[in-house]
């Protein structure tokens, strides 16, 4: 143990920041690949620029990233001297919308109908087959809510295929949903699949602002249904790792959105929720440690994004039930600058405590 | 919160570890000042070597210790330009079994009878004062049992002041007990105490090797007279971060041993076991931040210490009540290498749990 395994995270945010803190006590040592200039997230183990890229790959004993659109060759870079997790198709999969959804018809999961558009008449006539209402999107890059259009009328095409478009997009029929779901799973290497239950997320102007964990009124056929969905294309995949899927509850069952081939913002609730949190087991299986337990620790549990300015966060640390983890990152508009997490007994007691929080947060 | 604070930790071991993961989701950052020079514990944050001194103290906001064996000059030159908590006071009062000894008798808490000694006369008229068995220990310096000499009868004075003498002994009086406890709390700079539950300590060769939490069969009235003395020392001390209190249980009722001026062993089943641990604790108050809840989360919980080698540590990660906490340290007689966190429903699962946990590790 002396030797300790060198986790390298390719990115330097509040992700590898939430891996480091989890795996440390495993055992591990963490470094980070700085692939963007502009991040000022404090890290918890050395830091390498891209042009250092062959010592980050001989310190690291294995190699994972934070997000879907981390460049893939450099992953392929990587991966001819030390394994990387999740693998190659994994993130080339989800990095491109219509592969990813071509992926989920292929082992019969609902998407909504699509078809990739590379001009404004390839707009005009996907527009004719899949119908109105239709959301329109970049195939690649999108997060958050960024680089998407909502086409209500054929008045709407023309405008946003200038707002977006010049580029490869994707027309996706629009979904009625009841609900977003989302469930995360973690693979192993030798391909247990360990799944977190389905949860409810709650967005505000296209960013996640809350998770209800585990999410309300799930039949246990449903729940079924969305650890088959996983376990089907994590093993399609060869995945290792903790993986993310999006889906829309509907009157027509589980309808997939799309995957993220990394630890997820869903399912932070995990780290004072479960018990082995989300960033642990993603580090369990980058290490070939058996995967833990990840079963709720309590009846009802929670997270609330703090997006862009903080509040009274001071005083949130006075509530037992509530758990602060912030990011260390400068206040911005639309920002993601930590989360409180939240437990509790019942949906109920847990709805009144998100209030409470919220007040707390706003008027201190 | 782009300026994070800046906590300094004297010490490079797992404590200082174990408060950086556990101060950095508040936001905080972490340097260590490395006053020994061969401690191999992986560091979350850079590291200054003692000649950097200057810039040490120039990065932080406010600076703590991981032992009671921290230079007290080293803490006075720091605190005359950052803060330094626990303060000067408690650590050099900690410094010495005597003066420690002392003030807890100003408190009216009860002790060992004790006396100091300089020389073999002097220990032999202490012997004749106190009375055989009595125990005869270094007045500064001594942890996990170093620099300790059990007197059975007169025929063992010259040897344990040969083995251990030639410089300042205390005598102190044999205590029949039943058991060890201690108590751990947290002061802030306002003067709130959050008090942990009394937590019982079953040692091996010297070395803490189980700790129970809360203890068993404690009534209200002793807990409260533990809390009491807490509050006296940490009042008296004008204390600043969280403190324990060793003490042995007897049929005259609670006798302080010793006070240890930092986090400590027998708190880290509050990682997993307590809703906000004591390494939280002790940064909220180095923060400023309000104190966060003691209380146990379930009926009970342990921690059991690996010492020497890890045993078969991986498979106590398919358990999903117990939690690992490795400090990346390389296996040596005697050398606390991490620790297992379990939590349980009632102290008969709680000892079932631990006999399966010390199985597992030896056999896998």
């Amino acid at each position: 143990m002396n030797n300790s395994p060198v986790i390298g995270v390719i990115g330097t945010g509040q992700l590898g920041r939430m891996l480091a803190l989890a795996g440390t006590p495993l055992g591990a040592r963490f470094v980070f690949l700085e692939d963007a200039p502009t991040n000022d997230a404090k890290l918890l183990g050395e830091s390498y620029a891209l042009p250092q890229l062959n010592e980050f790959i001989a310190v690291c004993d294995v190699v994972t990233y934070e997000s879907e659109n981390t460049r893939i060759d450099l992953v392929e870079q990587i991966a001819q001297h030390k394994p990387v997790y999740p693998p190659r198709d994994a993130l080339f999969t989800a990095q491109h919308r219509a592969r990813e959804k071509t992926l989920f018809r292929s082992l019969g999961i609902q998407t909504a109908p699509f078809q990739v558009v590379n001009s404004l008449s390839e707009l005009q006539e996907a527009v004719s087959n899949i119908g109105l209402p239709a959301v329109l999107k970049t195939t690649t890059e999108g997060y958050d809510g960024k680089g998407q259009a909502l086409l209500k009328t054929t008045e709407d095409i023309a405008a946003a295929w200038q707002s977006i478009g010049n580029r490869e997009l994707i027309l996706e029929g629009f979904v009625t949903f009841k609900r977003e779901l989302s469930i995360i799973a973690a693979r192993s290497v030798q391909g247990d699949v360990h799944t977190y239950p389905l949860v409810e997320n709650h967005h505000q102007e296209g960013i996640l602002r809350t998770t209800i964990a585990p999410a309300t009124t799930i039949t246990a056929a449903l729940n079924a249904q969305a650890q088959q969905m996983m376990a089907a294309i994590m093993n399609k995949l060869n995945y290792v790792g903790v993986m993310a899927l999006e889906l829309f509850d509907t009157a027509n069952g589980l309808v997939a959105n799309e995957m993220a081939p990394r630890v997820h913002n869903s399912g932070h609730w995990s780290q004072d929720g479960a018990h082995v949190c989300q960033f642990e087991n993603h580090c369990r299986a980058l290490l070939q440690l058996p995967l833990g337990d990840t079963n709720p620790k309590q009846d009802a549990a929670a997270m609330l994004n703090l997006i862009g300015e903080l509040g009274h966060w001071q005083t949130v640390l006075t509530l037992p039930y509530a758990h602060l983890h912030l990011y260390a990152k400068a206040p911005r508009p639309a920002r993601k600058l930590g989360h409180i997490n939240l437990t509790a007994n019942s949906h109920e007691q847990l709805q009144a405590r998100l209030s409470e929080i919220n007040e707390i947060l706003k008027t201190g």
